[in-house]
């Protein structure tokens, strides 16, 4: 990576949560010098125990919509990595307008923030395939029409379309990456809203029947969280994509391919068919896999990590950590 | 319009504005029963007096984010016209919190007090053809892709997603209408931020110089309010286009051709070119026309005031009522 990072002051919203503090560990490991802006919100993911072993950070524990934290933070600020936000697709349909300050509002303020206080800072956004809504083609390339099927991917499309605005207008050097199934240790596995894999690995730790919706025939592409975060460094420190779009891409297999991975890989772990939920039904976008080849060309970027060796890998350290996201030994 | 009307409980969200003044004389003429709820914030185009000469007509002075107004508002309501927010591009660049609240979050309350108070409500949603941003191809239909290119232009594309999607989920049965340049009598002329026609006649009543910008070549699609309030009342009326969009369309010309109408019909209006100002160069979406072939169609709606009738009937509106929009007789 060259030198790029070293003593790069660089702010990292939600910077306690799953893939933030996997990011905030490889920038620390990197030279930079590191602000996190994360309040902590009950259920969106982010943990106290995530920083705690990096006290080189600088945390700010507070909400983007926070003007004199925000302020603070953007203060000389080189690079932003707007990760902050709810990724719960349910969560959103039934709490519209927390959805909204989470995924919307207060990145317009962070914007604007940058726009007054940081205006020289580089900002890479994670966005989601969800933009994307039921695929009409596979694999989807980022030219693909947009139709969010949900709240969350309302919010989330908006959000991406203010952080491209920013570029063009005020010219804030902006990217986005569009984010699938992002999967490994420390990902939120204490419910099942924010999405299915979260949930499996809980099951399969503590030995419950894993339900598969539909046959489990659902197609979903897999990023392991080391190989996003590469994405999100690299997104960061290239010079020609300033306004454009990436989608990850990784493993793609079904959601019945995963339950027969973590059988094979948790001993009690088992899985059985069951309807598929009209509520959830309503909400799914079928299968889903990405064309990733233009992040691949532009930026040299390429998963490796495995699907089952990153579920190794994950159950291992929650298996670890159980305390911390079971509640209890296991 | 048969019997429809007669005795409907319709609430018009913006009902003091523009085209929603037009809509409510509308609705009273066809014996509906209306609600208007309107707060008149300063700048958005609303007028006491659109309405003073309508007794029948309750008003809320609310916003819809005002949760008592909005649950007393909802009450027994059989269709909402859902008309309220900024139209001012500029503004919203300028404010993209304003912006926010008026034409989004305002919009998400709306829509979860017609789930909770009114969930058998027809809805019918006033969009835009900014979400389409500046046309790949021309004319432009429903399916063309989406790329809005300012703050307002997202908020309304967002908007009539969380329209489309209480229909989906939540069975709500709304529709989409996406307008392009609506003018007539009751339009803001006092300032230029809300579109370049009503500026134009209020350049062309004063007597001062109407400024092209870039030769004036750039065409729009303009719509006579009082077709635009037939597409409205033609979308509410019908039973099978639910979770739809539809264009609206009507004459093209381009902004030179306006402008010579205009001094045709004006005696005094006369006209410059001038250099492209940066700032609005920036989110110009150069030409733009519809395809409303769809709404004709479907609905058998059909534009059928002139370009030329439309503007010369403004142009009486607003020398009679001039004291009312420009401060003074002329």
């Amino acid at each position: 990576m060259t030198d790029f990072w070293r003593n790069k002051r660089v702010l990292v919203t939600g910077g306690a949560g799953f893939i933030g503090s996997h990011l905030v560990e490889r920038l620390i490991d990197e030279g930079a010098s590191v602000t996190v802006l994360d309040p902590l919100f009950i259920g969106l993911g982010g943990k106290e125990e995530h920083l705690s072993h990096l006290p080189k950070v600088r945390w700010l524990r507070f909400d983007m919509a926070h003007d004199s934290a925000l302020s603070q933070a953007l203060q000389g600020c080189e690079l932003v990595f707007n990760l902050a936000g709810n990724v719960s697709h349910e969560d959103s349909m039934r709490m519209p307008s927390f959805d909204l300050a989470a995924n919307y509002s207060s990145h317009l303020y962070l914007l604007e923030g940058i726009r007054r206080w940081a205006p020289q800072a580089r900002v890479v956004y994670s966005s989601t395939r969800q933009v994307y809504g039921a695929p009409q083609t596979l694999p989807v390339s980022e030219t693909h029409p947009l139709g969010p099927m949900d709240v969350n991917g309302i919010h989330k499309l908006a959000c991406e379309q203010l952080h491209l605005l920013y570029h063009r207008v005020h010219e804030i050097r902006s990217v986005v990456l569009r984010l699938t199934n992002t999967f490994g240790p420390r990902m939120l596995i204490e419910h099942g809203r924010q999405g299915f894999i979260g949930w499996f690995l809980n099951r399969a730790l503590l030995g419950e029947k894993i339900e598969l919706f539909g046959g489990g025939k659902q197609r979903r592409d897999f990023t392991y969280v080391s190989d996003a975060v590469d994405a999100l460094m690299l997104a960061g420190a290239q010079q020609n994509y300033w306004g454009e779009i990436f989608n990850l891409g990784g493993s793609v297999a079904s959601l019945r391919d995963v339950a027969v991975l973590l059988k094979e890989l948790a001993p009690n772990s088992r899985f059985v068919d069951v309807d598929f939920p009209e509520e959830r039904k309503k909400i799914d976008v079928g299968d889903y896999f990405a064309d990733s080849g233009k992040i691949e060309k532009a930026l040299g970027w390429k998963s490796s990590v495995s699907l089952r060796e990153g579920l190794s890998q994950s159950l291992d350290y929650f298996r670890t950590n159980s305390r911390l996201y079971l509640g209890r030994d296991l």
